[in-house]
């Protein structure tokens, strides 16, 4: 039997990999011949780079980069074991975890590590960058990483040091000549799962400045900033990324990767089940296991094990899902493509008694998985 | 598909008939057509009378009799469907649990309480009863529960009002004669999970004694009164049953059953198992579910869901297990005809909760069974 063991990550708990290690060693200890198949996923946020590094065979790089305020930080990306792709969490280089409360200000915080990043990818001679763009701390339209692969920005008075989003709105020209020609090689595809466009009531700074720490006057002014600045790429690069679902993700970042490097945006988990080859291991499964720390009526917008289980019920393969917490309206997934939903909780008890036991839970839960795969009814 | 479900009771929660009622909803909401057999189970404690009531159509019969301190309290017992049985718990009227900690005495608790349910069984004309003896507040060897229908004790100075095990050590003559004569014709059934012997070391003096209020000297004392009244028995009665494994049961209770009313000792499993046909019921069954409360290592001695699984096994049907809580060594209990357990629990959460969400959590657990049942693999 083929047990394709596809899940995201426990959240605050365990990797993807440390999961699917988990439920396989337990069903290995029930049905020692089953042949469990670990596709440790991620859906384009934390744990991205992790997965797709163990789902490859590949490796990290650590290096510094400059971080939303210009600070060098240690920083990090994954090569996957080919060495043809990288992978790039934005969030390592311009998070705002990287941020204290009191340093959030996307008038100033600037993607310029996450270009550094991706420059470094390009001196390792990859072929495609995969990137994830969630948990921003800027709101610059991607300017500051333009500005690290080679775009120059000037104004009235000559060349603009962009930083942030508020010198946005004195941009007059960009200039692609200095751009890192390799980029022109390279297949750029980033993962975003929001639609805001990028300027607007449901763009970048409307949606997403006051939790990087824009009050509402900041908010407008951002607002007009980015809006400007999609003329600009409009008037100079003869692009029009600003109303591209997805051009707002990240302070505007989408539709900076769209307009600067002619990157491609698919769905977080569109882009992991590529890299993993999720589809065509799902062919040869007989069970599909999935899941991930918390399972609810919210798994079915874009989380990974709706994806699993969406893509194994087109191919008519059963899917069980695995969550630390099952909540009650976790029902409906019942519709959309899962065939049992699980608990690895075993009696009542505290959140953080569950956490530091879920590898535990988990690998009897993959004993329990290979016991009722084995009941003869 | 044929479903038997036979749990116990979730104890401080649910009773055996809820517990069952609740899965059989759940696996009907996805299997409508499943036939769900419900055999409400019980282990001879508490709960026992309230699951043969359930599982054979039967009556609560509810009335006053003395308490172990001989004072009028409410009590009750149960007669089956078909009238041809009592079912009674001796702890509804001679139990610890009638007592405050600080009236806890063995030295006058009686059990003539439980005497007077006997009486009142018979008074309703049944041909059988089965008695369930955990929770005792007694060391009186059944005198008590002997007088109640018409045994008559005296010592030096004649007819002795024999209560508690105090007074057993002056008794000098038993007589049989005022003894209720429907006692001969009635079967009397005694569930009894214990095998020990009525006095000595491991004996219902010493054993049970402490927890009953008895200090280290009149455990001593209670211990010679409950060997002199076996030598009584042996004399008067040429009963040899102070060393039968469960004579020395709820304070000797076990010794006066067999020695005043012949009764026959069985382990509570089997009782019920008998009263409710479980094995008649079992043998048309595809699947059985068992399970209690809790879970555990413990539950391979004489527990509920192991005497299912145990009679299960025997004609090869498959088990599933369900528990409030499974406990790590839960795990021995797959050796021993359980082929699945499952906790109802669904993510992290205290004890209160899961106890006032119950019957939710059992519902939803039906379901999950049900979808299992229903997944093709």
């Amino acid at each position: 039997m083929n047990i394709l063991i596809a899940p995201d990550s426990f959240k605050d708990c365990l990797s993807a990999r440390e999961v699917a290690s988990a439920l396989g060693r337990g069903i290995q200890k029930i049905l020692p011949d089953a042949n469990c198949i670990m596709v440790p996923m991620a859906d384009g946020g934390e744990g991205t780079v992790e997965s797709v590094i163990d789902a490859t065979g590949g490796r990290r790089v650590e290096l510094k980069v400059m971080d939303p305020l210009m600070r060098e930080v240690p920083s990090f990306y994954g090569i996957t074991g080919d060495r043809e792709t990288a992978v790039i969490e934005m969030a390592a280089a311009s998070g705002i975890e990287l941020l204290k409360e009191d340093e959030r200000d996307p008038w100033i915080t600037s993607t310029f590590g996450t270009g550094q990043l991706i420059k470094d990818a390009l001196d390792q001679g990859v072929k495609k960058i995969l990137l994830g763009i969630g948990g921003s701390a800027t709101n610059d339209g991607g300017a500051g990483m333009a500005r690290a692969l080679g775009v120059k920005f000037s104004g009235k008075f000559g060349e603009l040091p962009v930083q942030g989003g508020g010198l946005l709105g004195e941009v007059e020209q960009i200039s692609m000549e200095g751009l890192d020609p390799r980029v022109t090689d390279t297949e750029i595809i980033v993962a975003c799962d929001v639609d805001n466009p990028l300027a607007g009531p449901q763009g970048a700074s409307a949606i997403y400045g006051p939790q990087k720490g824009a009050d509402r006057e900041m908010v407008d002014k951002l607002d007009r900033n980015l809006a400007h600045f999609a003329l600009l790429i409009s008037n100079h690069l003869h692009r029009e990324v600003a109303d591209v679902p997805g051009a707002g993700a990240a302070g505007g970042l989408g539709a900076g990767l769209m307009a600067f490097l002619d990157a491609s945006l698919v769905k977080g988990f569109d882009m992991i089940a590529d890299i993993t080859g999720l589809e065509e291991k799902l062919r040869g499964a007989d069970l599909v296991i999935t899941g991930e720390g918390k399972m609810d009526g919210q798994t079915r917008f874009g989380k990974t094990p709706f994806g699993v289980a969406q893509l194994a019920r087109q191919m008519g393969k059963p899917v069980i899902g695995v969550a630390g917490t099952l909540d009650e309206d976790a029902g409906v997934l019942y519709e959309l493509g899962f065939n049992l939903l699980m608990s690895i909780q075993e009696k009542p008890g505290d959140l953080a008694w569950s956490l530091a036991h879920a590898g535990q839970l988990l690998e009897r839960c993959g004993e329990r998985i290979a016991r009722l795969l084995s009941m003869k009814i």
